[in-house]
């Protein structure tokens, strides 16, 4: 659980600034940097480094996903969409994305969820319920960070389902113990701890998640749209943005 | 998973009434009734058929308790008192129990726990601290049922520790998820499945758990003595009672 | 465990005849018989009878298979598929089917074998090796039954591996202590329960498994031809046979 | 795993001489060095070094010893009682010792062996049987490590059990594939990681395994007789040896 070592963890980008440099030190190397290996397209690396492990251990290892187990994913950005395509490694069914955004919820249909539910449609819940013959989730993944969508979650999961957050809080939520307490239900957390780096790595060697995240490339000389792209993500389609070098 | 039996799970005393006959019928009797062995006391079977099973299931699994784990558990009223029990076949340490009635927190420490803290004193937050040295505890057992000892509990688990609820809540709780999205850490709730009766009645044979929460008897003559008893039991130091026929 | 009850387990073809009926008694009838969905194509049916659960039970889940996984197993007949394309709904890599019947191990590729090796061939092993690049598999399936073939999955795991035996072994065998007494590994044996039956019809009517082992089907008039065709399955490509009706 | 690093792993007294020294250069320390509780006592230490953190992961860990399990040890040496101090965290029953030796057999009681079987007896095997009723041992550890003594293991390991071997075996054995194919166990090895050392340690500070093992102390002074009596351990009782320094 390197994510919460007492020295370490989180460093970069975080405690002190990330990096753009062609040399950089790294502290506690041994504990967060994995060889990259050759031949590879550098661009595409850039989704590894947060958002798979991310979407993998706090998403889908936490919300124990089994072939054939039913999904919601609340929340349908680079994030939840790597919590989709690393919980879609162990063949769920019916896995479903949850959002607001058309866009993204369009580009969550074509990565291959199985429904999409725009949950600002007045009907969401019932659409919800039918999926699952009003039996609730056995995994729920909350991939916003809001109130709203965690109490969207706790809805949502089934007696002896798993509930894993993604989302980063500001705020504190309610807990509906009052309805949960005989449920039988976990709610799990966790910081990315990077460990399943070296697993999807050898899994994107083999074919799986390539071109899934990174909607959009730039020549190094274009670094500066590059970063403009990446402000506007939610609105365009935009996921994450690669930089050719 | 009996508890979630689309018909069945906790049936008696919830949906139906409880039993008290010389023959009674069972609905899904297979699926929760043991056979008990010969030769045994069978007033203290009185706690088997919930106390020791919930503090099993609900708290001591659900946290996840291990050899060397430190475990807090908040609330020393019979289940309290029994999720301690069967903690303590895992050997953790230290196991600290908190409460605020002088009385249980005697009858905890006597029936071993490694530590009792007074919730009632105003330092009882640092001596909690100190006892794992400010690092959270691994294991964190909620046996009350209100949102302040949800609060207590979800203050006192450790980054990567787990903590499971058996009280029955009344009320929502507050979540404080801005503190927690990071800790990857475990919330559990279960109603109790009754499925570790076998190996609870097996290890008492063997010598556990024996006179320990059965605190009073009666004489079936004296029935009504006994469940007067029964409704003074956090004042007097009596956790459960028992009727010998 | 249904597969040690006491009274119970495999029955049926085993400590009584099998069933060939319009109407049939089952002893223990709750523990193995699932309700088929409408709607179903009954003659794929046969495949979740026993290839299925077993190549799920007694191969995939007890070789612990998880993605990216690298994975070989011996033997390409009807149960070793079954692990194989069980094995598939974990998207381990690389997957490789180890067999000496050409027919067999095309069939394996064409099914989503990642890489076939004849055993037969003088280089087998040092195929085998290449393909981890002599590290040996994380999960290896046993699934013919022969010391010969035990010995080579034995000589396949890596440390820290798993081996699952499925097949059926009328000898004892040799077991490597002297070499594997510090290598890590576990080896499971497990005779199927039936559990991951409704798992594996529901991801059937996702689309899983189609048509993949039900090689044959012959008409109800035909059965008699059903059954000559059964007897020959290794050499015809002929992998599981099914009657319509 | 530490113990199958591609460099590094068991490496003092085995690729390299082990050491006797005021300081010494440890290989890989980070993986291997504790750092020891101040006020400890430094000749108790000696068996945190292999025997116990052996007896735990390669015997209790391996053989998923949980309360209630029966459990069969063969072999009272040192390891085969670090691996009953162990399981004996858990709270397992029975908990039986085999050895051929008296001496060793009478220390394993006096340290808490619910029963202790002379296997050189002719009725050994019915006094086997009759502790669990013919069922077998749900949890079986071999810590002697010849093909005698894996023999009598599996032959003790009941349907669905866990059979660890701590041994270190110079031949191969005979593994009893055709009865033991459909009986859903599982055989584990494994060469000692030493990750359980820290909290063995704690379990230690809290009162665990006091003056267990270490039945013999020496003056450095007498630092060869010490090896004398070390060289002499089966005969007369003497597990561990202590220098006091």
């Amino acid at each position: 659980m390197n994510s919460h070592c007492t020295t370490g963890g989180w460093v970069l980008g975080n405690v002190i600034d990330g990096t753009q440099a062609e040399y950089v030190r790294i502290p506690h190397a041994t504990n967060s940097l994995y060889k990259l290996p050759g031949n590879i397209d550098l661009a595409e690396m850039v989704v590894f480094s947060d958002a798979f492990p991310t979407g993998m251990e706090c998403g889908t290892l936490n919300a124990d996903i089994q072939p054939g187990s039913s999904v919601a994913i609340v929340g349908a950005g680079p994030v939840g969409l790597a919590a989709m395509l690393t919980a879609k490694l162990y063949t769920p069914h019916p896995l479903v994305i949850i959002d607001k955004e058309v866009k993204r919820l369009q580009h969550a249909k074509k990565l291959g969820a199985d429904k999409v539910i725009n949950v600002a449609e007045p009907d969401a819940m019932e659409q919800l319920d039918s999926v699952v013959d009003g039996k609730g989730f056995d995994c729920v993944i909350e991939a916003v960070g809001t109130p709203t969508t965690f109490d969207l979650c706790q809805k949502l999961v089934a007696p002896g389902g798993s509930l894993a957050n993604i989302g980063v809080h500001g705020q504190k939520a309610t807990l509906d113990l009052d309805k949960l307490w005989d449920h039988n239900i976990s709610i799990k957390t966790r910081l990315v701890d990077t460990v399943t780096i070296p697993t999807l790595l050898r899994l994107f060697q083999a074919g799986q998640f390539q071109s899934s995240l990174l909607t959009h490339r730039y020549a190094f000389s274009d670094i500066l749209k590059a970063y403009q792209a990446f402000q506007t993500t939610s609105k365009d389609g935009i996921l994450k943005v690669g930089i050719d070098f």
